[in-house]
């Protein structure tokens, strides 16, 4: 397997803040390590991965439904998870300024910088927020959730969390789901969401956020078929991140040893992405775990509810196993943008080569489908051109772009990963045809203004 | 005008629960008042507002691009928008429980009980919580902000709020996007999210909740223009809100008195639905704000950065003004769903006439867009209807439904406002076709297998 180019992560965070993809939440104020926000073409990408993995996973299959449960939760809720009690990291103190750390963070850090482990612990690891060296206190528990207050008064009986993990509100809307949509397990529900941890140390661009997007979903089936529902949605998140055009080389499973996994975890395999971090390439991009009865077993406990299933077929009442494939929708995007981000060779206008960027994006996933371009700003092309685009903007995202030479605009169109650019040129006016230029191969073609929005659709499938 | 039967909305309440549109959330727990939960079929229909806004004003226009920013936000951004001088709640305390309330809210409660105001202000109305009658405090000053603290201390340092309306990550975003886009005023950037405000009383379903989504537009604007944008976009909101099937004597124009606006604005439309509310029964459901420069202005002062736009043409740089449509998404949804029930009649198996009770949703914003059912349980007809789903799944939103009498199934359907029913009976085996039906007319027509995909695909344009 050969390994990415060192630069090609920090390639692609330059093209994705210069080009609109991600910008710093706050930059104006400074900034926030907290969160990332999404800029015109960011968004675009980002619902577009979403909406495949909705088709994909909710609406393509019978046995799956959606589900949008709130972000804020009572208390309660998350006592009954377990995560008021467990969902914590361990921190270490600096003597000297009193910054709080995660000591295997320090430890990473320290590797990454001087390529071997710090002997004696953090005895020889200095600081990040001071310099002092080997001042940390021993490691104590620090509650990873994000909590706030509700009601007038800022009090205990107010107290919310925000939540973790958007798979809660699946548990807790278990029965609801079963009485409103009569499905039978083996079924599943699937949700899209935010969920919020008060990461100690956030980083890696959009990799790590205290504000980040999930898409998880919670299938539900009977004890004795969850080992064999695990293997196949292993294989159906592992052939989902292919079939979009992941390459199978940057893609590993990581079958997490018994005391590494979640309380909850009677077995989980991470998708692990190869995205070129300093120090360790490889990180999580998602993960399936067989949660057991766990979940519905403490709501149950919790809320005096029970949460069980009686199939009538067998006169039998009992709680569900759940298999849970949570994906990671930033960390998916962040891998999409990796994968895809390729330099190669155009020839310029001097009759040389230029080295060209160009983000090989599935079409499914392209922000932008299609950029039209007059190949001058004349009055007898542009109107011309915006003429076409409104035709095809109801099908698909289309862009005009006005500005600059046609072989700088065609570089910026594969910079954001445009599948097809149209040029509406002199000729045009006279045989009512346009010029439609491939992005990975920069083959033209020349198809009539009338064949226009069918020649795309045959290429577009799905997008 | 005629009012809608006061039953209207109790029965859109009952009906979104019972068939999976909203649940409460933390039901199990006791429930929350502060949010809801959106089940299968919900889910399906907010997704279906949303895009059907982006489709509209994000990608169908050229002047428009999307973004979307974090939730959270430093202390910072909120100073400088004035959130934190100003979005405040005058409340009052009751001197028996400590429990605290909004002055209007009391009065408004007590008018929709009795029919008219209180003679002498609170002294005859009663506390809600514990009945004591008009031992009320002077109203005092309470911040509607959601607060939290990120980082490993609560301290002022981690201070960050919830965003109680999406539009402050667009402001804060202005210079990147015109760096990124180079779009030029007026343009619009649109953000669809959640948003939070600590609400003394939410109430009315899903119309007032502390966690909630917005689908907002900023649209930046030479300060000459703003009158005429401002216009066009009233008349485009409320067209889009007719155009996806709002009754227009169901929606009216409230032009919001001086002393009744937001600080920032110099003119401000809401469109109001009538929702049937006890006591008063419209509602708003978005407004439109010209909120002149003073979102850029302020951010400028708050953070040093110039937030202009320098006009090359004219060699001038100037502060654009702002014109904001802001549409609640789930005040949205619950419009529709109330515009679109109806009780009419239709024939029963015994060759009467029952009620039934149908949504009447446009096709675009149905959450299920076919459903496919087999006359019986019997095995040559359900693997037929299986394929037959798989197929039309590849364009649309599709339910199989096996259960009960093929009567009771089309009342479901109609329920939940599928547009098409699609019969698979004993004749399809011979035939090669199928019965379908239409939701409003109830007319039934014998479609070729073959045909199906066309034949749908020609009534469901755009869906």
């Amino acid at each position: 397997m050969a390994k990415a180019p060192a630069s090609t992560l920090d390639n692609v965070i330059a093209l994705a803040k210069k080009r609109g993809f991600v910008f710093q939440a706050g930059e104006i104020y400074g900034g926030s390590r907290s969160a990332w926000d999404y800029g015109p073409l960011g968004v675009e990408l980002k619902e577009n991965i979403k909406r495949q993995w909705w088709r994909t996973f909710v609406q393509s299959r019978g046995d799956m439904v959606g589900l949008d449960s709130s972000i804020i939760l009572p208390k309660r809720v998350w006592e009954a998870s377990g995560h008021v009690a467990t969902f914590t990291d361990p921190l270490v103190e600096c003597r000297s300024c009193h910054n709080r750390f995660r000591e295997d963070h320090l430890v990473e850090a320290f590797e990454a910088k001087k390529g071997r482990a710090p002997e004696g612990g953090l005895a020889e690891v200095a600081c990040p927020n001071c310099g002092t060296r080997g001042e940390f206190t021993d490691p104590q528990q620090f509650s990873g959730l994000v909590k706030t207050y509700l009601g007038p008064v800022d009090s205990e009986s107010g107290l919310h969390f925000l939540r973790p993990e958007t798979a809660q509100g699946i548990f807790v809307n278990f029965l609801n789901v079963v009485t409103a949509t009569r499905q039978k397990p083996p079924f599943g529900i699937g949700q899209v969401g935010k969920a919020f941890r008060n990461e100690i140390t956030p980083g890696n661009f959009i990799f790590r956020t205290r504000e980040f997007e999930q898409m998880e979903i919670e299938y539900f089936t009977p004890p004795a078929e969850a080992d064999q529902h695990f293997t196949e949605w292993v294989e159906a998140c592992w052939n989902w991140f292919l079939d979009l055009g992941l390459k199978e080389e940057n893609l590993r499973r990581f079958d997490v040893p018994e005391d590494e996994r979640a309380h909850y975890s009677a077995g989980t395999i991470d998708l692990e992405y190869r995205f070129g971090f300093q120090g360790s390439e490889w990180g999580e991009l998602m993960g399936i775990a067989n949660r057991t009865d766990f979940d519905l077993s403490s709501h149950t406990e919790g809320s005096g509810t029970k949460m069980q299933y009686f199939d009538q077929a067998n006169n039998e009442r009992y709680t569900p196993y759940v298999i849970e494939p949570s994906f990671g929708l930033t960390r998916s995007m962040m891998a999409f943008l990796v994968d895809a981000y390729t330099e190669d060779e155009a020839p310029n206008a001097k009759g040389g080569v230029d080295t060209r960027t160009v983000l090989k994006l599935d079409p499914r996933l392209a922000p932008i489908k299609v950029a039209v371009l007059p190949l001058s700003k004349s009055e007898d092309l542009v109107p011309r051109a915006n003429e076409l685009a409104d035709r095809l903007r109801r099908h698909w995202n289309v862009e005009v772009d006005v500005t600059q030479a046609i072989g700088r605009r065609y570089r910026r169109q594969d910079e954001i990963g445009t599948p097809f650019c149209v040029t509406v040129d002199f000729d045009t006016i006279d045989d009512q045809a346009v010029t439609i230029r491939e992005r990975d191969t920069m083959q033209q073609e020349r198809v009539a203004l009338d064949q226009v929005e069918s020649y795309l659709a045959a290429r577009l499938l799905g997008a």
